[in-house]
């Protein structure tokens, strides 16, 4: 197997679980936004997970949701929308009008991050936008769990989605860091379009059963993702069968068999996303190799009182 | 009276409650640091209270207890202190050998703080330091909360008093930062004090009734705050009565009663350190001018709730 160096940064061991922030910080900073990215590359979680989705204009942004979500983005006035028009119907002019830098905390969505700081005047980033952030010397260690979020309306536009990965691809290549970064997806046609693509970028595949509930006010990843009913055990050989170097289970899918299983096929295990001190715990337990958190301070404090460093 | 313009910085109104980032942001990073201040200011908690002490060498610095904290200071070795020694018998120098950038897990004191983000290399700093950053254009908004701590062990030594007070007054003018800065103490002689010196600065006076408990982990302010028995409800009368621009209960202590009597006295209330729910909205309901806290973000996410803006 190929030992790819953004692999190897994520890769626990002896003592060693590694913390990946979720959008950054979501818990403390508003998601998907530079802000959020520095600060939690600034308190050791280098490691940063974050979604592209392309605007009308073939612009890889950064931002969660293929619809402009509405309990994060502002209008000009100041208004939480009230309609969701797709990212893929504007341009990256038109989503600069958008402020994304406070949650609505009269939302479900905004309920859930009762301490995230409310800030104006906070755009959706390019994707270009990060790569420079994170080039400059004092982020040496930071590496890239980049998420490509598949549309479902665009899941039969193979020169849709040939352009999508194209897009990405190029700009991470031009920024120079093709060695630290994945590409990470539920979608694993997308994923095998990425290796056809790019050979030389590892590939991470996101799995959520679907027993589980959806997060409440994202968009849900079931309808794109493989269908894994009665090889529910299986998935860590399906995803070494399809070439990835990592799993990426949702924190209630995971037991302690399936980390073993994938450890043994060569796999790392990044555990998503893990906020409750108890689910930190048990994926401490489990020996996952890396644990993505909206909290990556709190996960830095379980880890330390249970011996581990994560750098 | 005289209207100074760092009080009216705390100062709430009509729809307005203020937030001041406690020790920058003590729940979300190392207190007393210049990257929570940082942080803290960056997020639109502007006001920022913070703790300081004189070294053996007669440097002001910012740290909270007259001994250095063994549960957020590690050695050159990296292990958390045994042994206290007192920040007046150690120089600015000896000070630098120490880490403080992690609070220890596994002590009653940090588990409070459960997601503090997890740092090495941060140091104690200076006065000056705080004040040189926060003259930055970027931080036109921050005005300091200046706690100055008395020592019980020099409570009669006058000379030491008048020195504490002389060179926090001198590197505050130094700074030019006189019309941003409150003094403020536990120790209402003290406020005497640096009324004396220095009446262009607004006095800030902090009080603590003795029914409630101390916060683990931390320096009493008791033995050096006055005597408040049979009179608890007169202590707005008795801080205006002082001189003091601003009357600073603790949260447990307030009562919508207390807060509207120090307003008809003209005074700026603001409560600490307040981080529950609970208590935020409490604190609300009893129109205080501004709220303490260790997470400046849940401030201000239960204040957009409420309708309330911060600036």
């Amino acid at each position: 197997m190929t030992r790819f160096p953004a692999v190897e940064a994520f890769r626990g061991g002896d003592g060693l679980i590694r913390v990946v922030g979720h959008r950054g910080a979501r818990g403390i900073l508003p998601e998907n936004t530079l802000i959020g990215f520095e600060f939690a590359m600034s308190t050791g979680a280098h490691l940063l997970e974050f979604d592209v989705v392309m605007t009308a204009d073939v612009v890889p942004v950064i931002t969660h949701n293929h619809r402009l979500h509405a309990p994060t983005f502002r209008d000009d006035s100041g208004n939480f929308l009230t309609d969701e028009p797709k990212v893929s119907d504007v341009t990256w002019e038109q989503l600069q009008s958008f402020d994304v830098g406070r949650v609505d905390v009269s939302s479900a969505y905004g309920r859930r991050f009762p301490d995230q700081a409310r800030l104006d005047g906070l755009r959706v980033p390019r994707l270009v936008e990060l790569l420079e952030r994170v080039k400059q010397p004092r982020f040496d260690a930071a590496n890239l769990m980049l998420e490509i979020k598949s549309d479902p309306d665009f899941a039969h536009d193979q020169a849709y989605r040939k352009t999508l990965v194209s897009r990405v691809v190029a700009e991470i290549r031009a920024a120079g860091m093709q060695e630290r970064t994945l590409l990470h997806s539920f979608d694993w046609n997308l994923l095998a379009e990425c290796q056809d693509q790019a050979p030389d970028f590892p590939t991470s595949f996101l799995t959520q059963l679907p027993d589980n509930d959806d997060e409440v006010g994202e968009d849900s990843s079931k309808s794109i993702s493989p269908d894994f009913s009665g090889r529910e055990h299986q998935i860590p050989s399906l995803v070494a069968e399809a070439g990835g170097s990592l799993w990426c289970p949702y924190v209630n899918d995971v037991t302690a068999e399936t980390v073993a299983d994938a450890h043994n096929l060569g796999l790392v295990v990044a555990v998503w996303t893990v906020n409750e001190p108890e689910d930190i715990d048990r994926m401490i337990d489990f020996n996952v190799d890396a644990i993505v958190s909206d909290y990556p301070g709190r996960v830095q404090g379980r880890l330390e009182a249970r011996g581990y460093s994560w750098t």
